[in-house]
């Protein structure tokens, strides 16, 4: 009876103990939720009317319909090793949208890869074409949010020097010009048809699909892109689907910065796979 | 005797009045060159390194090699009545490459031409994007040089207003953003398609073309178009030409900002013939 009334005691305190940890965890997800959408409400209502049209993360983070989009960025990951000893090279150039590369490298990194920024050799257009490029164009590569520039990013090697045995994955973000400029780099395109060769994943979102394009090896394949250059992808052969995120074969392409949370997972189990 | 003496002295004065109006001319011409070419160079020399990458156009207008282009903006045009009566639509969203619109334009206003900018209908994408459209973006499109937001033109009209018979030719200035703006609005693309039916000009310069691209007119014409582009003009069934300006048929095309004088010159060559 005495052994009975433990087991009872026990069983009833171990379920009490489950269903408080339960509550503790209920109540501290939803004080963080609390919590990350009071930070981001009140930095959106300390700006004042944009100058010009932009993009801000934290509009874009706190929009309603974008809820799982900010429990991507605000929920720790599970395994914080997933992704180690896996090397990615994020290529980019100058006007990269900033959050379709800061979003996908923060996650990777969260999960413990290796990232490499790399940029097109430095390599400025002649006097006549009336550019007007900053020393710090030399060593890095610049941000925008839509039509604002907003940032620089150090980079670290360029495309003439690296190899595809370097690298487990490639991924490329997107922004308008920022593809536009990489598409016209003949490392950067010679890089992409070797690597897509040895069946290594190449990642591109938002308008950096038509650098795959350029690269010639979107014929039959599935895949995705931002509306406005979807006409090109399917010119070029492939074939657009209108989803989040399209994996075919080695190849993962999404949308817009919406959809960097699905794009970054894929990427993930993707390399997990492997 | 007295009669000659007259008429010689009369020819040698009037000879040499006409040699002297020459020679002031010319002195004045070269002043004026000289001028041009200090005012830019000291602008250039007043301003400090760019915070961001772009085009500034009084480094694109002094630099060497693109004498014939400061040339066209420095010399007043011989008939200033060329083009009047002709109608000029300019069709144009955010992120419209400077020079290409307001060179063009300057130079059609100079000839008599009526222009009108024409703009998408405001239709800002829904708050899920995380776009900050500033008021005046209800009644204005934003001018860009290369990655620097620089300024906003006001528009006349908006494309779900128009009509093929309001204009004689339409003209579309590049930079990346504001074509890929451009080709997503259905009434710019509808319009674009109908005006290729009427027979009328289209001119296109830079990323313009890929308008034209996703109105599907290119299929087997000529043209050109900024490099980075070309791939998708020709997977877009045209033939693409290395040249600065190409006048296939109804259509007229350039390449970059450098070509912005022959450009201008082609559209009112072809607005002269009709």
């Amino acid at each position: 009876m005495k052994t009975i009334n433990k087991i009872i005691v026990a069983g009833i305190t171990s379920v009490l103990a489950v269903l408080n940890a339960e509550a503790q965890v209920k109540v501290k997800t939803n004080e963080m939720k609390t919590n990350y959408s009071s930070e981001l409400e009140v930095v959106n209502q300390l700006s004042t009317q944009s100058a010009v049209v932009n993009m801000p993360v934290s509009k874009l983070l706190n929009a309603p319909g974008n809820e799982a989009l900010k429990d991507f960025f605000f929920t720790p990951p599970k395994n914080t090793s997933a992704l180690k000893g896996k090397k990615i090279a994020v290529i980019v150039a100058d006007g990269f949208e900033e959050i379709e590369l800061t979003g996908p490298v923060w996650y990777f990194k969260q999960l413990g890869a290796d990232i490499e920024i790399v940029a097109p050799k430095y390599n400025p257009a002649t006097e006549r074409y009336g550019l007007a490029f900053p020393e710090l164009a030399k060593t890095h590569v610049m941000a925008i949010q839509y039509l604002q520039p907003v940032g620089w990013l150090k980079f670290d090697r360029t495309a003439d020097q690296i190899k595809v045995s370097d690298y487990d994955a490639v991924f490329i973000p997107g922004g308008a010009w920022n593809p536009d400029n990489l598409r016209y780099d003949k490392d950067v395109i010679k890089f992409i048809q070797d690597f897509n060769k040895s069946g290594k994943l190449i990642a591109a979102i938002c308008h950096a699909p038509v650098v795959l394009a350029s690269a010639d090896i979107l014929k039959g394949r599935k895949l995705t892109g931002y509306w406005n250059i979807q006409s090109d992808l399917k010119n070029a052969g492939g074939t657009v689907l209108e989803q989040p995120v399209v994996t075919d074969g080695n190849i993962i392409t999404s949308r817009h910065p919406i959809d960097v949370a699905d794009f970054s997972r894929a990427v993930e189990n993707w390399l997990l796979k492997k």
